[in-house]
This record gives C-alpha cells, structure tokens and sequence, in this order.
C-alpha cells in the first residue's frame, strides 16, 4: 500500500535551529563533556519562590478547566503589574492568558492575517516567528538589520519598500532575540506612525521587557500608544521570571475585535493550564521589592564578562548589547553551523566544552550571518568565563584542523 | 485614521457553542440561582491524589523548559499504561506530549492537511474540530449520524461518497463527544480498510476510551492496526483522571514521519507544561489499582439515572449513551438553543435551573439538530435528578408562555 503523504506546509516548516544540535550536546555530556550551554535561552536564574508557595496554595479537588480567556485573577494581577511598572492604565479585560508568548503569536498572527498575508520582521530573527508562521500560512518577509549598526532599526525607506498590498502588520522584538538591540522610543514611534500610515497592525513582542542595561529604562509601546487600535503587545513571564516551564504568557491589546477574534481561537483550545495560571497569579500579586532588579543586576554583570571576554578573542566581532540576554557575535569561521557541530562533537578543553547557537537559523536571508552564532549569557559569571576560555581554545583548535 | 481589518478566517472562526451561553449562566448565578451545569465535560470527580503528590515532588530550583517532545519519563510511563491496559507494544518514542488533546488534534490537522484539503468527520461532532480546522485552514466533510440509529457509523458508501481528490483522512471520536457513541470493533476495522483502499490517515481520538458501559471492553484502534502508517491517535489524561486543567495530552502514531513533522510544530511552540508532566508522570506510574474502574462506575450510575430520569419526560427522545459521558437528547421544542437560554434568563425551579448544550452548534448541517441538545453526566446522581427535574419543569413552563 502507498503511504499517506505528509502536507507540504508539514514539510517546509523548518526546524529550530536551536534544538538541532541538541543530540550532539546530549552525546557529549554522556561521553562525560560537561558543556556550557549557551545556544538556549533558558536561564539558570531560581524561579521564585512566590510561584512554589502559590502551587502550594492551589487546594482545590478538581484541577478543571480554567477560562478560555484565562485566570481571572491573573489577567487583574498582570494588568496591575504592567500599570505599576509602566506607569500606564491597561485593564484587566484587554487580556487573553496564553500558552507563552508562542501561542499568544500564533494568536495574533491568526487575527491579522489570512495565508498568504505578509508580515514584516527584522532580520536576523527569532528563529519560532519562521514556525509560527509556517503555522499559520503567514509570510515573513525580512528587512535586514546590519551588525556594523549594532543590528540597529534600518532607515524608514528600507521598511517602507517591504510593504505590499498583502502586508498587514510589523512585527519586532524589543529587547532583542538574538541581537540584544533595544529599540528605542523614537524608533518605535517611527514604526508606529509607519503603520499608521500604512493600515498597519504593530506587534511588539515585550517578552524581555525588563532586562535592559546602561540608560535604558523597561519600556513598552503602550507608553506611547497603549490605546491605539493596531498594536498588540505579546507578553510572557518566562524570562522576567525565570519560569520558561510555566507556559504562562499573553497578548494584550485595546483592539476589541482582536481580543473577540483571539478568545474565538482561545475558545477552540479550551484553555491554558490551570494551576500554572494559579501560582503565577499568586507571584505576581506578592512578588517580593527588587526581584527583578536583582535579576537584571545579574545579567548585566554577564553580559559584561562575556563581552569583555568575546573582545579579547582575535578575529571576533562583537558589540555589547543594551537588553535581553543575547548577542549576535561574528566568529572567524567559515561556517558557524560547522563550528559549533565541532565544538560539540570533536572538542574539548579541560573536560568542557560550550554549545552555542549558529545565526544562520535566525535569518530568513540565509546567505548572512552565515559566520555568526548566537549567545546567550544565561550562566553565572564564572561559567561563561569558562564557555568562553573553551571557545577561545576551540577557535584556535578549529583552525589549525 | 481607518482601522485595520481582522482577517477573513479571524471573522469566521465560530465561537465555542459550549461557551457561548456562559455569561448567562453567570448572570443567574449572580441572581442566587444555582446553576446544574450539563453543558460542558468537566466532571466532578476528584483529580487523583496521585498527580497532587507529583506536584509536591517538584524540587527543582528552576522551572525550565521541559523537551519539545515532551517528558521522557511522561512518554514512557504513558507507554506503559496503553500497553498494560490494551495489551499492546508501543514505544515511548512514538509518543508528542501536547498541550490537551486539542493541540495533539492541530498538530494531527496540520501535518496531514494543507489548506484547502479535506478531512471527513461524523455529524454531530465534538465542536471545537470546527476551531481546529478554522485554525488549520482545514475543511471539514462532514457524514450524517442518524438519531434514529443512535448515531452509529453510517454504511460505508455514506462515507465513501464524500472522498473527493483533496480528503486526507478521516476522524473519528470514540466513544463520541457529543452522543456517546461507542464504535464497535467492526466499524473501525471497516473505517481503516476505507482509509487503506483510498490512501488516507485515519485519526482517532480516544480521549474517552476508558469510558465504556455494557459489554464494551476500553478498546483502540491501536489493538487493531497499531502498526500502521495510517493510523494516528489522540489520547489526553483531562477525562480519564479528571484533569482537564492539567492540559496534558498526546499525539501517539507508528508513522516516523508524521512524529517528525509533529516534533517540528513542537519545536516551534518550545514544550508543553513543565510541571503538569512532571506531576502526570509520576501520577500515571503510581496510579492506585481500581481508580479507573471507580470512576467508570460512577459514570454508568449517573448515566442511568440521566436516561432513566429523561424517559419519564413526555416528548423527550433519549438514547442509552454506550460510553464517554454524553448524550444527545431530542427535546419537545422547536429550538433547544432558545429554551437552553430560557433556562438560564428566565426559569427556576425551587431556585435551581439547569444548562445544556444546544446540539445545533456540534452539526456542522446546520438544519439537523436544532431541536436536540447534548447533556454531559458530569455531576453526581443526585444533582442529575434533581437536573433533570428542573428540565422537565422549565419544558412544561416553556410550553405555556
């Protein structure tokens, strides 16, 4: 019998270029390699405290469904959280708790577009936006971000030249995954304007909001246009917080339509999970002064190990980045994909080894960044001191092969 | 400035029939009625103290991304369990951990289907299929269950003759959500050879498979064509151990392709619900011995109650749902979705009313089923009675306006 064939759409969705080389790291640690993982961003930062007491709090018999549009509680709580830290006025209604921020995406570009409707991102990218609109038959189509600007937003015209009669929306992500670039407040206003223009939704991706370094200050589109039909914010604790295995995000917007459109396709899912929302909702509420700031003094000291670090490399490029906890760095290499492959399979220093993340993946124009790689500083100091000594001596191992 | 458009398939997602007339509900609620709520499969029964116990396991410092597959040991306990209880051999691997069935079933829709392609289905249906397929750009061939056969599979010509060149598979649910039919043996060897001579995936959701009165012994399809290419099944713990809040599920085939497409989606979403796996993981391996059967009893004495109590009611056509927690009932009015919200808007009875799920929205048909409704025994036999009184009363009422 023939067998029945996959989709195409099954096919050509590409997969994630950060968990493809997750064997080899597997097959290293087993051969007894301790690696430093840097290709991920899963920070070794302890989840609070507040979220372990709420799941301890959870005394109800029955873990049932909760709301399709989430925990009541939870959106007042977040709402109060934005509000106090934005020093904005969002309302609890303008809601919709997702599955992280990746379902809250796949939300709003079902709600924008049909398949086939364009979506404009910057490139490189964050690699899941490729899947996410593999899923939902969206175009992405790429504005190039420069390494020599710091990955910088691109002049207005470079934009506006993307833009067709199938565009329906701008999307970017501030602080960045992968560069660590932070849009700043005139950046996004000329976005914003743009997409007035133009007809536009505006989709900020926010999920690092907080972690932003030298004289930046967490700052949110909805500072500046928080009441305006076209954008949409996407929100998740799971950096913020430390909580990446919570699965707790969401998508925030004034656009009633857009809240009726995404609780229809909420309502398809039933709901997000229970007792997660339930604990969450409790941190949020008692999350104890200076949490965060705490988190973020943390990664700004790594961020600065690991670019004094990176500088002190020869052939590297780096720039030191102003959020999140990426960079996008140029390595003397060829191909960065080969050299990571390398420093998992055939190298080691001292017993270690470091696993980073190659760009290529994050860029739909895929000749760039083909000498790149991405790192994330999610280790204490000390270990991406380390990651970096390996990489140092991997670089010097791999070109003299 | 205009505003910008939603997109057409946005617009015509269908809002969930389950959920639509929640804000009634809510409103008599406030107004110090209590509500019997028949209208949506959340059982009443305790979630086990084993998964309970699985949460107090947790003692990682850091709740991180669990894999995009899902838990390993969650994979291989649930192996387990389908292999203890069918007597069956299926491998961990074969396993995609999911967010509920409901993103086992999109994964399922989007790795068979590309827009536009074709999957059959059995009218009345579990609703949120339609959501599915909204999301997936799927269309959905419905075949009429007659409830005059108590909804049994029609002959197979009625199904044959809906294949057209764009069908890819054919879904079924059993036992069924909505009408809690049970498909014999038989009937599913007789699907299969169907989807075998035609080439198509045959897609089986079994969330309810425990659930079985009678004669029935819990039954898959996996115990029939396990082996198969063509066979991909839908399983979830939400039902069977009361845990629709957990939002566990799973994606389980032999086909390494449709695992690998799968895993991609997967990939794209990151991981499902770190700490629920945890705790369902170590629910589904210390599981105590009768809690299954304890709950099936329960079941089958609330089921009785519900047929026996619905027969008395004149004008009322009730069949004997053989499994899942059920039926699809035929009610003396013309409308069942105006008297469902009569019950909620403006009847009680010694301050109780009761709400049901207007059948209307399960038939993609729509002229079918506007006088039936789907009850779901999911409360304790002496709240059914006293249910299914208030029914009966609220029709008597409603016939006099």
């Amino acid at each position: 019998m023939p067998k029945p064939a996959l989709s195409r759409r099954a096919l050509n969705t590409p997969p994630s270029p950060i968990r493809k080389l997750a064997p080899l790291a597997a097959r290293a640690k087993k051969a007894g390699i301790h690696v430093y993982k840097l290709n991920i961003g899963q920070p070794d930062i302890e989840s609070p405290e507040e979220y372990f007491e709420g799941l301890r709090l959870f005394k109800d018999k029955v873990v049932a469904y909760e709301e399709s549009q989430g925990n009541e509680k939870l959106c007042r709580v977040w709402s109060k959280y934005i509000n106090r830290t934005l020093g904005i006025d969002t309302r609890p209604e303008q809601f919709i708790i997702t599955v992280g921020a990746s379902e809250a995406l796949v939300f709003a570009f079902m709600s924008c577009c049909d398949p086939g409707d364009e979506i404009i991102i910057f490139d490189p990218t964050y690699a899941n936006y490729l899947g996410f609109a593999s899923i939902s038959g969206t175009s992405l189509v790429p504005v190039l971000c420069r390494m020599e600007d710091n990955f910088a937003l691109p002049e207005r015209g470079r934009i506006e030249e993307k833009i067709t009669g199938r565009t329906r929306a701008v999307l970017i992500c501030s602080p960045n995954n992968p560069t660590g670039t932070v849009c700043s407040k005139e950046e996004l206003g000329l976005l914003f304007d743009l997409c007035e223009e133009r007809n536009l939704f505006l989709i900020v991706d926010e999920t690092y909001r907080e972690f932003v370094y030298e004289d930046f200050e967490p700052f949110s589109i909805l500072n500046l246009e928080g009441k305006s039909d076209r954008v949409i914010v996407i929100d998740s604790l799971s950096k913020r917080f430390s909580l990446c295995g919570a699965r707790v995000g969401c998508l925030l917007t004034s656009n009633e339509e857009v809240l009726a459109s995404a609780l229809k396709i909420a309502q398809a899912r039933l709901a997000a999970p229970t007792i997660s929302q339930f604990a969450s909702a409790h941190m949020l509420e008692n999350i104890r002064d200076g949490f965060l700031e705490g988190v973020r003094n943390e990664f700004r000291i790594r961020r600065d190990a690991l670019y004094a670090a990176l500088k002190e490399i020869p052939g590297v490029v780096a720039h030191k980045p102003q959020g999140a906890f990426y960079t996008v760095v140029q390595l003397p290499v060829p191909d960065a994909d080969d050299f990571a492959s390398y420093m998992l399979e055939e190298f080691s220093y001292n017993g270690k080894t470091t696993f980073i993340a190659p760009a290529a993946g994050f860029y739909m124009q895929n000749s760039q960044g083909l000498q790149q790689a991405r790192f994330a500083y999610v280790l204490n100091k000390n270990d991406i001191d380390e990651a970096i000594e390996a990489i140092a001596a991997g670089l010097e191992s791999y070109s003299k092969r």
